[in-house]
């Protein structure tokens, strides 16, 4: 299946680098190509084969001005990303010979591409199903090693062949089930309500254990929403940086936040912690002026997991217990610094204090017990489960709703099952779930779902 | 020659994009490669040609983890941009493949590259010369198409090609120098003071014919720093929309600058014009509060061009006589805009207080006069000459300065001719010259002056 239109766009990110690339999938891709390319050695790209990299130049036909010098191949489809035609272009990087490439294969008839259009082409042509699709984005926008791997994971089929696995089930229990519905008086085994309960939970219980991935997936996928907390100058700043200096995280800016929000990304052993309001606690005078009491109670108010700091060489004071009185309803670890000095706090009374928290005594000066921090992290994270690396996680929000619509429509199957109900009943349900896992892998997606899904990709991908 | 180190670096620009490329440059490149690279079809890079563009997986030799999937190329030098043998690892965008990669391929044995160091073995290995390759970092840094022209033009040796016809002359002047002081009895033709002269003349004319181009060489590459001022609701804002919207520039924000400082970048017909304190501009009220009279006041005075906005359509107000009192020294465009309401303000006495000043009406509203406004500004930056699109241009403030020496020597060897001093004298001047202009193209270039171009280079070029 070749799609209309051919189209293109600069698949490198904008800035001052080496190199730049303009990307383009369609029949028209090696017509445009040829158009406005000149190899140094040859007369036409067409005396080169496909694949292989070639020098020349880009020149407008129009003015046979030079556009730029570059590298440029063609691939032919199906064997691309695309399952297209595909070109491109690698030229100088900056934003001028970029876009004056783009605009002049624009002006020979390429279609400017839309987000994500390269791989939702990709999908359309059945190269990729949706997961994996939707794991393409998930690779790019990665925070951590452990987030990418997750990503990447499912890019090569992890979760769909877990969830296609689960569909091949449910077509056999419903091809069982329309046998007897069709012919009930035929010579075909017989469909006991027996052996369909047991097919039908050991279906359910697949999809509960796929679920179960769900909230760590979640985490690895967006990030654990963090707060540190304590009085000024009890430590929270050198724990900042002291796990800013542990993690081998890839520490940036979070597109798409202004500079006023400040949100800082540390990997825990790979797990992003996205610690907002880190202007306040670093406790940069000015800086905490400006932040405002609103949006520290909205970081609260939406973390998942808050670092309380206390003082283990100062008795408790009426602030921490100030602090102490908001943490009983959130996922809570605290921390008893300055273990460096002589201890002053009784534990006991902090224990009865915060009933149920994790008290962790640590040093960060002397860089004591912050292992059995991060330890602490992970066991909550991966929720005392080891994780495999070939282990498939449901890390995406919709994939999450489709396999709990499924889930419903299992157990309200499994309830007919039990109530005797006849087996049409049963059939509808059944068929429900495979519908609604098909939205995972894109098989019963609908357009409107595909479009909302590839809006979320970046230009050029 | 090969360098000792194969290095490696990122090439592409940071951020959430559809492909990143991480590249290696040196004899080891290939041997890295295959280290940690499975191709899909076959075993081993090696089982490919060079140049083509193969599919696999990056996989880490001591987890056997998978890294990415990646196109991979290798070339063999030195039909490469750094004339040693060159890969490219072209993998998913974002910002943990490309580290991850690279993390990978230094673990291996490649060394991080410095900034600039793939062209500056470009130049080292002969490929390209010194103006070449400073020509690269220009194109990456263009603004608009035609400051990207100039540049890839200097890439292409327009400049290279002058200066060595220039510096092949004066090694003529030299050998007959030589000549005549060695073998002063000789029959070899005699080297008349008068022809020396002449010879001498016309290669300070070649000179001064190049270093007439730094003016406008220096305004296409690094734009011209433009403000624009005017009373309140005059239309500074409309202006620079028009401007704007007329544009086919790149408008980006200028690296290296914060946030603080606000520079807009138009290109009027391929000139970019650095216009900066646009927020004093736009009048946005709290902005204009924070700008400050001081940075207002270092604005005006660093402008190359004061473009001075009137109202044509109300008497001159002491607020304009008092930014006319400031304007004697500058490069002054005066609009008068508003030409669509009645005309009040008295011409001649405009003309009168603002002489030598071009004074043009215009009407932003009707977009009447902008066209003058943009010949205006043109022709002041190629200074009433036109441009031909193979003409080269100095653009480059190091290659100004080696022409300038370059000509006080050259004018101190035709003093020395006219006074009739022996030709060791003359020699000494001629060789001077000849060296300046070497430091063009690297011919004669320190290594410490070759550390302090590279050094302004992007890492990964």
């Amino acid at each position: 299946m070749m799609a209309e239109n051919t189209i293109a766009a600069i698949a490198t990110a904008p800035g001052e680098a080496g190199i730049g690339i303009v990307r383009l999938s369609g029949e028209k891709s090696i017509h445009i190509l040829d158009k406005i390319f000149k190899p140094t050695k040859k007369n036409s790209i067409r005396d080169y084969e496909p694949r292989r990299i070639t020098h020349g130049k880009i020149i407008d036909p129009d003015t046979q001005k030079i556009v730029d010098e570059v590298l440029v191949t063609y691939m032919k489809g199906p064997y691309t990303y695309t399952a297209e035609d595909v070109v491109e272009i690698n030229c100088h990087g900056g934003m001028v010979p970029v876009k004056n490439i783009l605009d002049l294969v624009l002006r020979q008839g390429a279609f400017m591409a839309e987000r994500g259009e390269f791989t939702k082409r990709a999908f359309l042509n059945g190269r990729i199903d949706l997961s994996q699709a939707e794991a393409v984005m998930d690779i790019i926008k990665a925070k951590t090693s452990t987030g990418f791997d997750v990503a990447l994971n499912q890019l090569e089929g992890s979760l769909s062949n877990e969830v296609k696995a689960i569909r091949h089930d449910l077509l056999e229990v419903l091809a069982h089930i329309t046998v007897n519905i069709d012919f009930p008086d035929d010579d075909i085994e017989e469909l006991t309500y027996d052996k369909l309960e047991q097919d039908s939970i050991k279906i359910l219980e697949k999809i509960d254990k796929l679920l179960d991935t769900a909230h760590t997936g979640k985490i690895l996928k967006e990030g654990l929403n963090t707060v540190i907390i304590g009085k000024p100058n009890v430590g929270k700043s050198s724990l900042m940086n002291a796990l800013l200096k542990e993690s081998r995280a890839i520490v940036t800016d979070v597109p798409g936040t202004t500079r006023d929000i400040i949100e800082e990304i540390i990997s825990v052993k790979g797990i992003p912690l996205r610690i907002t309001d880190t202007a306040g606690i670093r406790e940069t005078e000015d800086v905490v002026e400006k932040i405002g009491v609103e949006r520290s109670k909205e970081s609260f108010n939406k973390a998942d997991l808050v670092i309380f700091i206390l003082n283990a060489s100062e008795t408790l004071s009426i602030e921490d217990k100030e602090i102490m009185d908001k943490l009983q309803h959130k996922e809570t670890i605290v921390l008893m610094n300055k273990t460096d000095l002589p201890n002053v706090i009784d534990l006991d009374e902090l224990k009865e204090l915060l009933p149920g928290k994790s008290i962790i005594p640590i040093s960060v000066k002397e860089n004591k017990g912050l292992d059995l921090l991060e330890d602490k992290i992970v066991n909550m994270v991966y929720e005392g489960k080891v994780q495999r690396h070939e282990d498939s996680l449901v890390t995406n929000a919709r994939h999450k709703r489709a396999l709990e619509v499924g889930k419903t429509s299992m157990e309200e199957g499994i309830e007919a099952i039990r109530s005797g109900l006849a087996l049409d009943f049963v059939e509808v349900d059944i068929k429900n779930c495979w519908e609604s896992l098909g939205e995972i892998t894109g098989d019963t997606t609908s357009e409107d779902m595909l479009d909302r899904i590839f809006s979320s990709f970046c230009i050029g991908k």
